[in-house]
Parts: structure tokens; sequence; C-alpha cells
């Protein structure tokens, strides 16, 4: 796959099936290419001479050298034509054509076959089943679609062609700028992390957009996104949210739904800034696009209308902004400047006689506050006040204090020609109060984002050996589901367990106990049992001398419930103190798209009834880790709430990374949970562990 | 306060105050009128013959009678004006004029004149400090802002003047109409609750719509608007919502800010849809006005691309709603009518090159499917496709069948004529899927609005008179924080206390825990004394044999701790099995705007960590009492989650229902806490209770 800037920034762009037949594909994207295009335009149909007035050629070794060609053939002669094109020595191929996997049978024989020339040739492919690429610095419009793009600094790719239709007639309206448009199609070989790292390298890209109903590499996604987010803002529509969502989108796509919780933790690690709608999605681009970086999250509002100042002051409190409280400077400075019945507090009310000039004074003295990092100016129509002079007036401040500025200019007609003249600058109007803010507030998002650099996942000196032997006993025993017996893959990686061993006869459960100190629990062993306590194969607090008996009746009591069942043996384990601890949850399963992932919760009520659980794709670091712990709404328990002594929260931070170190070197791990990992005051201990384990896999590991 | 419609449909309105000076709202509001008003309007001003071409009068004795005055005279002469309005008969007033309580002292004494003479002489009044009034039936614009409303069945009242200038500027760009338009002012004599009833009683009037800042008299708005939303929906912008948001209102408007707790309960309770932003005001308001009520919840989506079909179902998922699930002939009948490609489950794909014709086949079979109770009809530009076409189709089948549909024709120009024809038919276009959605769901809550008929409070068979002696005894004793002595009040209200009684020697103590089966539980009883545990006033499951010298040490450990407490005595409690039983808290605190409202939640780190709890304003009925328990997160742990007995949830019910009828019975009492009120499988019972009482309010109620 050679540099994708080829792509967009062709000499020469051939439309294999040009025509000039009405209402085709093929004449649809000849004309858009035709009308705008500032390079050369190669029409290729081996049927025609010429077509809609430029000469046309048989085939593309005829043809001069082609940088990029578009494909509009029928589906059954794509690899054809796209052979032909590899052998004349084009390298950039976007497939219009559909009828590819989308379509199964056949068609997925197809895309497979389109995968394999690719790869052959080492070409760029977009599509197919794609509305085409679109590059706003030389006119290019290599799609069928009705419309051309504006001219700017935000690059879009989208899932759905409709949508980039749709999106583009009404940024038109709005006098929205794209640079580089794609249609991503099938996503065959280049797909959403392929652009992302190549607009991540693009200095004219200002913020990156998309709409995606999938990804196909959520770890290569999360990868890539983290460098590029480190410069350059990613905003992404994902849809298939909801259950219901999920199942459309995969009925539309034929992809197979990663959970939406796996794809929430993969995009929030990669930096990726997520709208809910398309709304969202341009409110929140059309400031990163525009707009310096604020310094701090301290947000002025200066208004000419009472009601309206509260309702922006109500949107910042919902935001993860908050109002600037003002120096004795500003509030002096502005008491002089405002009449006496206005505000001179966040939110300065400049009352409803102020004029341009006044509007100016307020706004130049908010943005001279340091506690100031962004500002809203929000009008209501009057009678002394031109919108027009107000746009000019917040441009000069911008310039002059280089401090985000977003307007919300109230009203319709009135406010039209202000938005545009305030657009050109890079300044966003807004309708709405509360959609002004949200711009403000992806701006300061970013910066948290750029900001928090995430650490390196550690790697712990373990026993891999040992862990790789446990899992290989457990393929021998052809059984993929391993419960406390493999405790000791735990200790293999360093996570502390509680005194003990299983035992298979009632003298060595005797001899066991006798070397623990205290009472000790008994828990019977065996695959094939998991209510353990409710079948009496659990016993809490045996004293030695009991515990001949106390193995007996275990494993009566588990024969009784189940004769055919595997008795592996019962645990002998130290009687722990739980009551200054707290039961934790630690769990991993994998995600088709992202991987492993983490899940972290308080035991018992917290994960089965409050849902109160925080999840990561791993592997991660210590940051992470630690993130997880705070994220749930109950960590205050495990730092010492009520009175309580604080737990080992290291402890629990630890154990979460060495976890994620195991699930990451053994992809044969399908699912694992350490249910309870008890912390307590002076450390953690895992107490029980359950875990899946994909035999095919082990194989492949264990050679 | 005679009726209002008067105030909206007068014959004659006098301007008192008209002049002909440029830039004088004294001469913008008789513009406003003259130019549109259908009836007769006559400026009134002692120092004129003729104003902008109208006989002028000197006062409001020499005009002809006059139904509805606009006052814009100088403050000082406001109250006098207003005094000869009255006298020659006029009984509505808008009152302009700003300089009221809204700048202190002088004019807060005018305001209270202003309410005396509207008083003495039974006059509606509206503002001071406000815009004015509009009322499109008869084209009267008695405002003196720059806009004209349009007609329509939106009635919209605001707080705030700008507010009203903003949104008509935007309005009338929408092509959104109203009938009345208020601007309430300081709200010296009309409130938000009359207008309110004044629409609900407006056949004409199809929403009630507000930016309100704050509610003067939350229970009598609860009250009236229950009753208007048995047939009209109220929605509603209440701004400071947020701490900010609060702060700024309450420096805006002067009102001393009610917790958002109690609003959000109070207009909850109401029936209000609240709306959080200017754009979804009218993105309901829109909806509720022009379309026929659902049938039911499921909706169903029909769309010629994949992608917005796919965002549509995530809106679907977001909100209250749900996707249709098609019965077998809708199913069947689809797939006969949609090509191959097609998917015909929802939401329905029509694909690319679907015309109207298509479009219309979806739309009626979807709207013909027994289960389907809305639907959105989501549109992405295609060559094929006329949305001026599409527009039509909607309109037809919207009549048809009178179930709601909604558009979200994607676009920007494109889009235009068909949303102003499907506007003609009180079908709203959205730009964006999400708030097409956001539309009917707005239909679908008023559906359940309207059903659900609250039960009215219990009113239980109480020993009122001892409950008015016990907080009278305090009273007396000139403590205003009362404890575990006043337990009697609950038991006076018929709440289950555990057996027991509070001595003042260790002999009674004796005798009281020998009368108990079981130990018994012993708690120092002192209004000083808030930590109990902790100094260890408090002895659990203590043998009767050990009462007497427990007592002892109790009232020493006491008096060791604070020489000078006063203490009551010793409390003897029997000791409950908590073991099954579950803590919770049932808690009251008295709203400015509100009055009682009432909490409940769960115990310890439900309440202190997880603040889970629910809340709503007093007297309510058995209904709302278990919607209370129900809305709490942790519920099914009341309910016999993981394995446990279930609690005594109706005995919970019915103690919050007995406290809110104490909580009203007794304004004395400011705050109070059952905490906890223990929940078993066979019952509830209080153990311990703080109140406040308020001592001057008892001294009231005792006469």
């Amino acid at each position: 796959m050679g540099r994708l800037s080829a792509l967009f920034d062709p000499e020469t762009v051939a439309v294999v099936g040009a025509t000039d037949r009405e209402g085709a594909v093929g004449r649809a994207i000849l004309e858009n290419l035709r009308d705008g295009f500032a390079g050369e335009v190669v029409p290729i149909n081996p049927s025609r001479d010429e077509v809609l007035g430029l000469e046309c050629y048989a085939d593309a070794s005829s043809a001069p050298p082609i940088d990029l060609a578009v494909v509009v053939v029928p589906p059954d002669i794509v690899i054809e034509s796209i052979r032909e094109l590899a052998d004349a020595g084009t390298e950039n191929v976007v497939v219009i054509t559909a009828g590819f996997s989308e379509t199964g049978g056949e068609g997925a024989a197809r895309e497979r076959q389109l995968r394999e020339v690719a790869a052959e040739n080492d070409l760029n492919v977009v599509g197919p089943n794609s509305l085409g690429i679109m590059s706003t610095p030389k006119g290019m419009n290599a799609t069928f679609g009705p419309e051309d793009a504006l001219a700017g600094s935000i690059s879009f790719m989208s899932q759905s062609g409709a949508f980039i239709t749709a999106v583009l007639d009404w940024a038109n309206e709005q006098g929205i700028g794209f640079r580089d448009v794609v249609s991503l199609g099938n996503k065959t070989v280049l797909d959403e992390t392929d652009f992302v790292r190549e607009w991540g390298d693009d200095p004219e890209t200002d913020v990156i957009i998309g709409y995606l109903e999938d990804i196909d590499d959520g770890q290569g996604f999360v990868e890539a996104a983290r460098e590029v987010t480190e410069d350059t803002p990613i905003v992404l529509v994902k849809s298939g949210r909801t259950d219901a969502g999920a199942q459309a989108a995969s009925s539309h796509t034929g992809a197979i739904a990663g959970s939406e919780r796996a794809y929430e933790a993969g995009l929030d690690q990669a930096g990726v800034l997520r709208a809910r709608s398309v709304q969202e999605l341009f409110d929140y681009a059309r400031a990163l696009a525009g707009l310096p970086e604020p310094e701090s999250d301290g947000v002025a509002v200066v208004t000419n209308a009472g009601g309206p100042g509260v309702l922006t002051t109500d949107a910042v409190g919902d935001s993860s902004l908050e109002m600037a409280d003002f120096t004795d400077d500003t509030v002096a400075a502005l008491t002089e400047a405002m009449p006496d019945e206005a505000n001179v507090y966040n939110p300065i009310d400049a009352i409803g006689d102020a004029d341009v000039e006044r509007f100016g004074a307020a706004i130049e003295l908010a943005l001279e506050d340091p506690n100031v990092g962004s500002a809203v100016v929000v009008a209501a129509p009057t009678a002394v006040l031109s919108y027009d002079d107000l746009a000019e007036t917040v441009i000069e401040k911008l310039d002059a204090y280089d401090t985000p500025v977003v307007t919300c200019l109230m009203g319709g007609k009135r406010a039209r020609d202000a938005e545009a003249t305030l657009r050109e600058s890079g300044i966003p109007n807004y309708f709405d109060p509360s959609r002004a803010v949200s711009g403000l507030d992806a701006l300061a998002r970013f910066r948290e984002i750029r900001e928090k650099r995430v650490d390196e996942p550690e790697t712990f000196d373990v026993d891999r050996e040992r862990a790789q032997d446990i899992l290989a006993r457990a393929a021998r025993r052809d059984d993929n589901r391993l419960g406390v017996e493999s405790m000791d893959l735990l200790e293999a990686y360093g996570i502390p367990t509680p005194q003990g061993e299983i035992v298979d006869d009632p003298e060595r459960a005797r001899e066991v106990a006798a070397s623990i100190e205290g009472d000790v629990v008994m828990k019977i062993v065996s695959p094939d049992i998991s209510h353990k306590s409710d079948i009496g194969g659990v016993k809490v607090g045996v004293a030695d001398e009991d515990v001949y008996d106390a193995y007996e009746d275990v494993v009566a009591r588990a024969r009784n419930y189940q004769p055919d069942a595997t008795i592996i043996g019962v645990q002998i384990q130290e009687l722990l103190d739980l009551e200054a601890a707290t039961e934790t949850i630690v769990g991993m399963n994998r995600d088709p798209q992202f991987g492993p992932l983490l899940l972290f919760g308080l035991g018992g009520i917290f994960v089965e009834i409050l849902e109160d659980t925080s999840v990561r794709v791993a592997p991660i670091g210590e940051s992470e880790a630690r993130e997880m712990v705070d994220d749930i709404r109950a960590a205050p328990l495990l730092r010492g709430a009520r009175g309580r002594e604080p737990a080992d929260v290291a402890g629990v931070v630890e154990t979460i990374q060495r976890l994620s170190q195991l699930v990451t070197e053994f992809p044969s791990i399908l699912e694992l949970d350490v249910n309870p990992l008890v912390a307590g005051p002076d450390g953690v201990q895992a107490i029980d562990l359950r875990l899946t384990v994909d035999a095919d896999e082990l194989d492949t590991e264990e050679q």
C-alpha cells in the first residue's frame, strides 16, 4: 500500500466505465470531474472514442499514465479492470461498483479477489460499493453525488454514501467546507484507520470527522487515533450505539457488531470525541476547525439579555466547563464601563440598550481576565444593536486575544449576514446557547485529550512458562472451562491468592489445614458443579480437627448431587478476615473488534443490580487501571468512605494491570473472572477464578 | 381578577403614554397596534391631541371605554394611571414600565402599591417590566418588539422579554405560529399559573410553552398544570437548572431559587414536559401542535439510505419509544412491494433508487401495521427522489391513517419547499434524525401523562391531637430540634416503631427491659449529642440483667463527653432482627417554592455515596409513593433480589404516605428524617427520628 496522499492529489484521474448515457453513474462521475478537477480527466471505455467531449481510451494500457482510477464497470469485470490498471502502473483505485460482500455468496468471493489483487500489486483501494472521493484543493469530485464540497479544513469519511450526499447539501447551505471526503464503502482494503493516519499527517486537515457503523480493527484504530489526536481532533458518529441500532447496522453492513461498551471504551481510550447526532458532529467540528485552543475551562458569557444569559449559564453547568470567576480588577473595570443596571459578574449582562461599543468593551474586559479560557457572546435582537457590527467586533477581539469565542446571535433572518461574516473568520454561530457551549466544550475536551498522555502498559516480571503449562494442562484435559484449580495461573502472574492447595484425599486435607494458621475454608473443585454453595460444597471456618470429616462430607454431597461429575478434589484455603475488606470483581471478555475488554466493579449488588462497572480495552498501563477504579460510582467505598479503613487501591490497580498483561499474552483466554478479588487495608487476594479458554488457540500458543 | 380571555380579545386597546417620539417605547407599541390590530387603538397622553394620526385622549376618563390598557408612563405615575383606568372601568392592564422590584428599595414599594391597586379593583395586570402581550386572532401586537408573530396554535409565555424577541425572529423564519404570547415581566399580579389555567381553557391553544426562571407558587402551579395537562400539553424551559444557572437567574430576577430537585419533581408531578434548550422546546412544541396522538410506542422508520436509518434507530433506542415489531403480514407485503435488496424489517430501507411511489408504498404498509404507533420518514437526496413529491405523499398518508408521522428530509436548500409544504399540514421536518425522534417522543410522553391519572392523597385515621401535643411540648422546651424522644409523633400517625420507652432512672430501665422479650438496645437521649455511637452512648443487645449497669454507664459517658448537655434519659428499645431487613430513609425538607419535598432512599452508602434517592412534592397518594420506591436504582434489593426474602414494600409505601400526611398537616415541621426505617419481610419499623420545627409556626397551629 503506497502513500495515501496520492489518492487525494492526482495529476490524472481515469473513469473506467465512463459513458455519456443519461442517468448512468459513469456519466455523473465524469461530469463532476470534468466540471471542476484541476488535472487531466481520462475516460476509459472500449466501446467509445469520445465521451462528453473528452478523448476516450479502450483500456488502461492504451491510456496516458493514470494516478487515480475510478472504477464503475459491472461487478464481474471489476477485478480484470483493476489488474489492467495495476499492470499499467496505476496505484490508486476507487471502486464505485456494488455487488460485493454486501450481496453475499458470489459477491463475497469477488471481494476476496479484490483484496488479493490489491495486495499483490500494492494498491490503495477505496470501496467497493463507494460513492467515491473528493478533495477540494484540486477541485476533485470523483463521486456520483449531486453536490460539490466547499473548500475547508475538515476531512470527512463515511461508511454511508447517502450520509455524504445529505451532509454536503446541508453543509453547502451552511457554508461549511471540507478538505477531503471519502465514502468508505465496504472497506475491503482501505478503512477508517488508514484515513485517520493519512489525515493525521496532513497539515491542512484541522479536524477529522466520520460516520462509522463499525471499526474493523479496534486495536489498530486505537493505536493510530491515539497518535493522531496528539495534534488533530477526531470526531465520530459511531452508529449502532443502542441494541436496536446495532441490529439495524449489522443488517445494513453485514458486520458483526462489537459491543457498544467496547466501542465506548476503545474510542475514549483512542482520544476520539464521540458525537451522538449529525448536528453534534458539526457543532463540534466547526469549533475545532476554526478556533484556537482554550487555556482553561473558565467560560465568560457576555449578553444583552438576562434570560438567554441564564440559559447559557445552565449550558455551561451541564458541560465539562465552568463559569469563569472574574478577578476584582475585571469586576471594577466592568463596573466602570457598564451602566448601573448591568450585571458585571459572570454572565455579564450589558442590558437591553447595549450597542456594539458596549458589547465590545464587555467582551474585551472578559477576554483580558486571566481566569477566562473562552467566551460565548449571546445576543437577543434589539433596536440599538446591529448583529453585523457585533460580528466584526467579535472577530476583532478574537484576533486580538487569541482566546476562543463563539456566538449565539439569537434570531432568524436578522442573524444571517453576521453569521456568514463570523464563519469567514472561523467563528461558529449557533442558534441555541446550549449548542454554542457544546462547541466550546469540544475545544476544552480536545485540549484535555492532548494533555493527557497515557502511560505505556507495564511489563511485569511473570512466570509465563508456568502459565503456559497450566493452560496446556487444561487443554489436555479437553476442558475449556477452568476454575479454582487454576488459581496458580494467577500466582504465576504475581497476583496474591490465599494460602492453601487442592487436595484429593482427606488425610492430605488434614495436613494442609494444619500447615495453615487458624481455621480454613473448604470448597469442592469440579468443572461440572457451578453453584457450589447451594449443594453444600463449601464450608467456611473449619477447625483443623474437623477437616477430615468435612472433606468426606463435601465430596459425598457433590457425588450425591451429580454422580457423574468430575471431581478434581477439595480446595483447602486460608480463612481471610473479610470484615474490613471490600469484594471487587475483575473480569475480561473478548470483543470481536477491540479484543480483550477488562471490567472492574465492586462485588455483589454493585455489579449485579447497580451495574456500576468500568471497562477498558487491554493492554492498559497504570493510569488507565487507576481510572477504572475511580470511574465506578462506589469508588469512595474503596478509598475509605464512612469511617472505613481505606483498602489497598494500589494493589487493586496492580492486579488489573497484571491481568491486562495475562489476557494480552494469552489470546487463548476467551473469558476470565476473578470474583471476588478481596481488597483489604493490607493488600488484595484473589479468592476465586473462572476462565474459558479456546483449545485451538492454545495449541498455537504451545508451538 | 376577571376572566383572562378579555386580555387577549379586547375591542379597544389604549396605549397610556403613547407618543410619536422616534425610538420611544410608547411609539413602538402604538405602531405595532396601529398596523395590525383588528379593533380600536386609543392613544392616551395629556400633552397631545393626536399621535401617529390617531386621536389622542388626555386620560382614561375622557377616552372611550377601554378593554385593555398598555401602560408605558414613567414609573412614578404608573400607579396613578392605573387607578384612573380602573375608575374608568378598565379591567385589563399590561405594565411595560420598568423600575419596580427589580431595582430594589423604592421600586419594591411601588410594586406593593401595584399589587394593592390591582386587588382593590379586581384587575388583570401583566408585568410590570414586560415587553407586552400578543394575540394573533385579532392581529394584536401590544409589545414594543420588532416582530409580529405568525398565527398558530402555540401559546407562549416568557419571563424574559428578550427571549420572546429572539424566538419570534427565528420562528417567523421557520414558519412557526403562535396564538397568544405573554411577556410575564415581574409577575406582580398575573403569573405562570394564571396563564396555564387560561390557555388550558382555550380550545384554540394546542400547546402551552414557556420560558421560566422561577415559579412563584409551586403547589398552586402543580395543581393547575395537572388539570390542564389532561388535555393540553405544557412544555417549559425552566432555567437556573444548574447551580451556576440558578445563581445567575437569582441575580437576574431577584427571585429566591428553589432547589432544582424540587422543580424537577414538581414539574414532573404536574405533567409538564421539560425542555433543556430552546431547540428542544420547539422540537417538542411543533410535534405536539400539529400531530395526532400515537396509539402505541412502536415506531416505524422508512428510509432510502441505510446509514441514516441506523442513526434513526439509535435515536429510537435512546428515547422512551421502541422500534415497532412488524407483523408477518406487513413483512410479506413489504417483501412483495420492495426490490430484493431492500430491508423489509424495521427500519425499512427502500434503498437508494427509491422513488416517491416506493416510499409511499412503504409508508402505507408501515402505518397499516397494528404495532406501529408513529413513523419517521428519513430521506437522503438522490437523483430519483423529489422531496416535494415525498412531502405530498407523507401528508396523504397522515390524513389516511391519522397516525403521527414526522420527517427528516436530510439536506439544505433541497428540502426547503418540501419543509414548508409539510409544515402547512402540521408535520414537522427535522434536520437531524435524533431531533425527529425526540418530536415523536414528546407525543408519546404526553400520551402517558394524559393516561396516568394520579390518585388522591389518602387521609389516614391518625391521632392529630396527640401529634399537636408532642410538637407543642417541644415548643415549650424552646427546643426546635427533636429526636428519638419524639418517636410517639410517628406512633400518632400510625407508623410502626419498636417496642420500648425512654426512661430516666436505671430501675425503670430494668423494668422496661424485662417487659420486652429478648435483649434490648439502649441509647442516650439528648438534643445536644448527635453522634451517640461515637461517645459510647449506644449499647446493642443488652441482656436484662445488665440493663441497670448499662444505664449508669451510658449516662456517665454522656456526662463525661459534655457536662452541660441536657439529658432527657435513655431509650430502651426492642432488639430487632436486622439480618433479613433493609435500612431505608424517608426524609422531608421544605422548598421555598414547592413546600414539603419528600425524599426516599436506602440507608448508608446508597444515600451518602451513590446518591440514589427519589423525591416528590407532598402531599402524594399511593401511586406516587410507590413510584418513589421504584425510582431508586437499588429498588430490586427491597423486592428480593439475589435470593433475599422480599421486604414489606407495601409497608414502606404506606409509611411514606403517612409521613406525607404528617408534614402536610403540620407546616411547623421544617425538616424530618426517619433514618433508618427498617423494612423486613414482615413489616417496617421506624428506628430513629430527627426533626426541626419552626416554633413560631407551631404557635399558630396551636391556636
